[in-house]
């Protein structure tokens, strides 16, 4: 038999391939910290869902290892190579293949960019609701592979909910369509919902339908600075209490603010500790917006009266709050969710855990969903760090995941397990339930081909 | 090996087991057309969790079908008892575990009445959002069992959206937890959802915990009377394409309003040959219902300026539409969905159908989400009816189904295939998505015990 290179090449040019060093380690990571670095054999940049299926039955013959990849925004570490891999990257399926105002749907290739389609999408008044911070660089086929959540998720759900019918290349390279182009649909069972989030273990996506929802006409921003972080988690709560429900509701920590304030030479430390930013939309806004003002300020907040541009200004800046630096194994960002009235003793203990273990912290919150994402570092001195430092670093992170449990939390509210993960899963799921999931990775991918050691 | 009835009978207590021929015969069937009547030996009626492993393991260990059954309300013929089964019915486990305000979720056992919770969200300001027309009788379990869609759909998803985690007993008896107490929740495969819609075929759903939505403070509802039923499809149409979004759009024939005004003494079918029910709800409802009036009398409406108590108790009417008859072989409700670009198209196909086959025809239809239920039926003479007439209900029925199909639509938008609609199944679903989801069945249920031949 050929070897895995040679196959792909001759099977699908070698404009596709690359064996390159530079590009090998360009696709050998996503953002997440790294936890057993490999490069793959090769990069397989797909063109169509024929190239894909070329890629997974040369792969599938030769018992080769395929890792999935969209825009590797991951930061979860679902797009890591692993050993002797080949990643093939669906970047330059690249196409909105159909959109239709009237259906209010469209069906994309998996590499489409999410802001792409939502610009497409907004030429005829309409948006795709699912709108992770990395919108502007991540694919749908990662955002599907990953259910990835996003801002305006508190209203408008998140990826599984816009997902309607799903494009699947099968580990033995066999093309199957799921679901339906209807809204709804409940023909046997929900085999777009399981490939939904499952990081690239059971198949390759190839196309995804999904549904489209109303841009909204109308949009009120609303800030609320507050004097310490646990008011502004209160104040959630207490626009919860309100029975109002904002598009967007995302709490920025002292931390965070300073960080906006380095990157942008904005002042936003300076007005307040913590920052909750608000946005109701649609026919409601202003109306949603005046009954929330009153409730913040009651819990302690000054509450901008910005003019809209300005405050969505601030929500732009949020949508880049991650900052630049990309997570590796001295700052790990977490991805936790707890019930929401848990949100305020969490952050009280999530303050509590950096100070005992003296890490630094920082915290941005979709905190209508109760999905926070703590990043914990440690500061490096020439480069490297002390021994110390990474078990206080890692007592932080494990301590901050047994704290979220407890409370009825889970470990990734969007993120994904992928291979950082891992090691937690298992205090948040008994064994029958990993057993299981076992068990259907075993029916979709015997051969243990796709993306071994990510996601269960 | 005792038999099945004395091991249920010594492991449950006589009380919770009944063998006598009246209820026997009142469980053997739900709401749907029987193709295969069957009488089950004995029916159980679970108070506890633990009453349920021990019925499934009494069964496994027989080899004797089992099928979960809630409030019966189902028309695909789900719960209908097959050969030799035992049926198990949940009504009995019908407390409200938990209801969590500010948390905004509740813990359901199966067998709570949809209405209950739903009377239990809202002192709160809440409400369980999937409402199907049902919703006075049907369990949340058996909702669960479906995916029930309902009329608020169109704005607040299906009951898989408002499901975060289940309880399931497997085919051994073994009790799992799937999903997450928080509105996120990405760790694993989504199991949830895959139990979602299974139609009792995968496990026995004994602990439903949901997300609850925000009671809207205000309702405006809008009754438009239109002088032929294709001028109202195409008023649904219209007032997607004005990309506002209401919480109801139902759309009701001439021989639906006819039916209404006959049970209720109301005059609908002397105001126009069909209606469109739009309600429009929260901060928004009357800018949006402003929105929407002048768009439907464009489109040929009147218009209606009930006040809204009036136009209320024309949605409570059309909650009831389905009338008191039970479906049988005479009589055939469907639930096709088709895009909505093709509801005028499509409402006009069964016009013609109906003609052709000389068959009578209503429809009512939750036309927001492009979901129809159209009602074929031939009328009996002294109780029977003639081979030609069976015949042509048949045919009229397949046509409906394959011209639904070739527009892009599905064969059932909510009431699932049940035992009815297997002969269907394969038009819209290919074979290698047919066989993935048997082996599931396999995967879940090695021995076949739990509702054979339904579903897949
Ligand atoms: C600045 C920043 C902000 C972020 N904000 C959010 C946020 O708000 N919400 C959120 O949920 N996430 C967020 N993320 C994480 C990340 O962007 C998401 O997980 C995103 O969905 C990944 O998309 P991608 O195209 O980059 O996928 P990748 O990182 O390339 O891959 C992600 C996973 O999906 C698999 N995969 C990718 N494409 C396919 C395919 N076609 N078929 C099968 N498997 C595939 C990969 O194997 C991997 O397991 C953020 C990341 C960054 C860097
Ligand atoms: C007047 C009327 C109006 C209706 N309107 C709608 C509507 O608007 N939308 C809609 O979607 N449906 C509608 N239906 C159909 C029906 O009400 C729904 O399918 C409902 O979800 C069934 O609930 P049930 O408790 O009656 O379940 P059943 O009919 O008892 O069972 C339905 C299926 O679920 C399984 N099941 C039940 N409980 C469990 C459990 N605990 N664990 C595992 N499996 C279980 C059964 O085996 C069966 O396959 C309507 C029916 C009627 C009669």
């Amino acid at each position: 038999m050929r070897n895995i290179i040679d196959e792909l090449t001759s099977a699908l040019g070698p404009a596709k391939i690359a064996v390159d060093p530079a590009t090998l380690a360009a696709y050998a990571v996503d953002q997440a910290p790294v936890l057993d670095y490999q490069l793959p054999q090769a990069v397989v940049r797909a063109e169509s869902v024929a190239d894909v299926q070329a890629t997974v039955r040369a792969c599938a013959a030769r018992g080769v290892a395929l890792v999935a990849r969209g825009a590797g925004t991951g930061v979860s570490g679902g797009a890591h190579a692993s050993e002797g891999c080949v990643v093939l990257s669906l970047e330059r399926m690249n196409r909105i293949l159909d959109l239709n105002p009237d259906d209010e749907t469209a069906v994309v290739e998996p590499g489409v960019i999410n802001a792409d389609l939502n610009a497409a999408a907004a030429d005829h008044g309409l948006m795709y609701a699912p709108d992770p911070a990395s919108f502007k660089m991540s694919t749908i086929g990662g955002n599907v592979a990953t259910n990835a959540g996003g801002l305006r998720c508190a209203k408008y759900g998140v990826t599984r909910d816009s997902v309607l019918a799903l494009d699947v290349v099968l580990a033995d390279g066999t093309l199957i369509h799921t679901g339906h182009q209807t809204f709804k649909g409940v023909a046997g069972y929900d085999l777009t919902g399981l490939f939904v989030g499952s990081e690239g273990t059971l198949g390759i996506v190839v196309g995804v339908t999904v549904r489209l929802k109303y841009l909204p006409r109308e949009v009120h921003t609303i800030a609320a600075f507050y004097p310490d972080f646990r008011s502004a988690a209160a104040g959630v709560l207490a626009v919860g209490k309100a029975r109002v429900q904002p598009a967007i509701m995302e709490l920025l920590d002292g931390g965070s603010l300073a960080q906006l304030d380095d990157i942008h030479g904005s002042d936003l430390a300076a007005r307040g500790a913590s920052l909750l930013l608000i946005q109701t939309d649609g026919f409601g806004a202003a109306a949603e917006a005046a009954a929330i003002r009153p409730v913040l300020a009651a819990g302690g907040a000054v509450v901008t009266m910005e003019a809209n541009a300005e405050a969505e200004q601030l929500v732009e800046l949020r949508r880049n709050s991650r900052g630049t630096e990309v997570d590796d194994e001295y700052r790990v960002g977490e991805d936790v969710a707890v019930p929401r009235s848990r949100l305020v003793d969490y952050v009280a203990e999530l303050e509590a855990i950096a100070a005992e273990h003296r890490v630094q912290l920082k915290v941005v919150a979709h905190a209508g969903d109760g999905n926070l994402h703590p990043t914990f570092w440690i500061d490096r001195v020439d480069n490297a760090v002390d021994a110390d430092a990474m078990a206080r670093l890692g007592a932080a992170l494990d301590k901050s995941i047994a704290v979220a449990l407890a409370m009825g939390g889970t470990i990734t509210g969007e993120h994904g397990i992928g291979q950082y993960k891992l090691r937690w899963l298992g205090l948040e799921q008994k064994e029958p339930v990993r057993e299981l999931q076992r068990r259907i990775k075993e029916l979709f991918d015997p051969a243990g081909i796709l993306n071994p050691g990510k996601a269960i």
